[in-house]
């Protein structure tokens, strides 16, 4: 449940750079990877979804929604207005393009409540784990707790969830109890995540297995990029079996992102992630790429162990991010996101059999793990 | 959201005295207040409400299971069984016997999801709370945080509140989303009662005003007790005045118990609370009786103001607590009590007006507020 799940962290870069594939064909484009398509999505959900989700914020008491609205990038620490870094809009988005995908234009519009339901949710999530990480950066700007405490950061959270499913609860739509249900049980398994996560860091890096990593990304990341895709399905009024493939398609979406953000968190490059090389490893983190290279078995492997239980030390950095490639974690983790993905594209066919009503989601799919390490 | 709200602090006694009052008419007593009424409608709530507590509990991953069955008084630390001790029932038993009041035994059966989905709101913001306040003791046993530390108690009261809410999701009754709105939104009043609450603390004595103390512990306790009866009026399809009646009868009932525990946090006989005499006052604590006297204008009120603004010295509390009396403020909060409970009444006439179904309300009421000093 940490930033580096589908917010960029500071620096890296927020526009994508548009396909190489030809635009200028006349028919539109079957294809779902169109940068510029994800990106005009992204804006669309934004301009659709901000005015609910600022009328939800609006309706929280004074001192906590100055809080929100600071979390949310509309206010500074003072009150006075700020200009947004609200994030992408990642999960809205989905929302509104799986409701698009199985049921058009009027199921998008039925759908834009639970879109900032979705996206309510992911921020009462953000602000709680910095507090549990004690994370102090988030979108460019200290993170909530270290401007107004961990008390009013727990509390803000809470109100984040509980408008949420309020968003929800209030809503007439047929859809929203199943809608809300799906969205509160998702909130448990976010939690079961980030418990494992915060567990796992505190374990010595021989003990900790890649299946329980992969399970603990798929609960911190894909867990709710999956809710969003099924709750956009439940809107169009979709079959048990379309929903569950959508919550599928955004699972193995959501493990291919984090398997690409693990990757930049040790080979990006520093002008464009923000962070010095090798911030991760500096921090000892068990990424994917680091726990597929300490179980693999090779002589580097354990030469990384050990190197991994030392203490920090500047000039190590360099020597890590060498054994890891070594180990093979890099490969490893770009074969299983290219696998994820084309899992991904799977699912998606079988809820969305026509691939022009699937572009959105297949563009968002591709812009969330289209990253340029 | 203190434990002080309504659970009785580390040796209270959970058992109250029977009242005085004939039990020996052959006629069923329309009058309210029989404390063994209540102490039978709170045992027969434990055994409706359990159960669908341990469903609902049971359903979370397995770390997150323990620490919440821990919190409930249904395992040790260790993950041994422990013999309950979760709390009194009391908001689940107002939901059922608002519920029973206004629609008869099948509404009472139509509420208990309800009803366990309040009492999942209120522990989740009691484990909350004592992340934020610090406290090391609840229901006579270290507190959640003390034992799993923060992180996994601000995820387990996340997960709680996500669990209630997916309840009444979950719940095909008509009523449910409706007081899944109610209950959401009393989450919000909630936060920012222990927001304010947590803000006040840290103001100097003179600063702050009995209106603000008062709105404080309307939105900490009277908040959960009053949605707790509306929702329960929802169950029995209630009118709105009706269910507005039901939320004010638990408003006015709650800040009656919030004052009665107040003047106990101060002249509570040590025997009996399992605190030393005047623990409230020895943490400077700004409750009801403190601001009344503090803003009480008489020349107490001056000498108290700058004696709290003191550093603590044992010595004080004394002298502290006659001050605390010679300024009113003693009397001002039994007066205050009084009149919450003759308002409680009147609301409760309002929505039940056959005293007799009205009976276990007020026996509720009664029970909660009646506390010997």
């Amino acid at each position: 449940m940490t930033e580096s799940m589908i917010q960029p962290k500071a620096g890296r870069p927020e526009q994508r750079t548009a396909r190489t594939a030809p635009e200028s064909t006349t028919a539109p484009e079957p294809h779902p990877a169109d940068g510029h398509e994800a990106t005009t999505l992204l804006e669309r959900t934004r301009a659709a979804v901000d005015p609910v989700l600022r009328t939800a914020l609006g309706s929280l008491p004074a001192p906590m929604r100055r809080v929100a609205l600071y979390h949310f990038g509309w206010q500074n620490g003072d009150g006075t207005p700020a200009d947004g870094g609200a994030g992408k809009a990642i999960r809205p988005a989905l929302v509104l393009a799986a409701a698009s995908a199985l049921g058009g234009p009027a199921a998008r519009t039925a759908a834009l409540r639970a879109a900032a339901a979705v996206e309510l949710v992911h921020n009462f999530t953000l602000v709680h784990d910095d507090v549990m990480d004690r994370d102090t950066t988030r979108r460019h700007r200290p993170t909530v707790w270290t401007v107004f405490g961990d008390a009013d950061a727990i509390l803000v959270g809470d109100a984040l969830q509980a408008l949420a499913l309020r968003l929800l609860a209030e809503d007439p739509h047929p859809a929203a109890p199943a809608a809300a249900a799906r969205l509160a049980q998702c909130v448990v398994e976010l939690c079961a995540g980030q418990h494992v996560d915060t567990a796992m860091e505190r374990r010595a890096p021989d003990e900790v297995t890649l299946a329980e990593t992969l399970a603990m990304a798929e609960a911190k990341t894909g867990a709710l990029l999956g809710c969003a895709c099924a709750v956009g399905a439940l809107y169009a009024d979709a079959g048990e079996a379309e929903v569950a493939a959508m919550d599928a398609f955004g699972r193995e979406a959501g493990l291919a992102f984090q398997l690409i953000d693990d990757v930049i968190g040790i080979w990006g490059d520093p002008r464009r992630t923000g962070k010095p090389a090798g911030a991760d490893l500096a921090a000892r983190k068990k990424s994917l790429p680091v726990v597929a290279a300490l179980t693999s078995g090779t002589p580097e492997a354990a030469e990384l162990a050990t190197a991994y239980a030392a203490p920090h030390r500047e000039e190590d950095v360099e020597h890590l991010t060498r054994l890891v490639e070594l180990a093979g974690g890099r490969d490893w983790a770009q074969t299983q996101a290219a696998d994820r993905m084309a899992r991904a594209m799977q699912e998606v066919a079988r809820a969305v059999p026509d691939p022009e009503a699937a572009g959105g989601l297949l563009a968002l799919a591709e812009f969330v793990t289209r990253r340029s390490t």
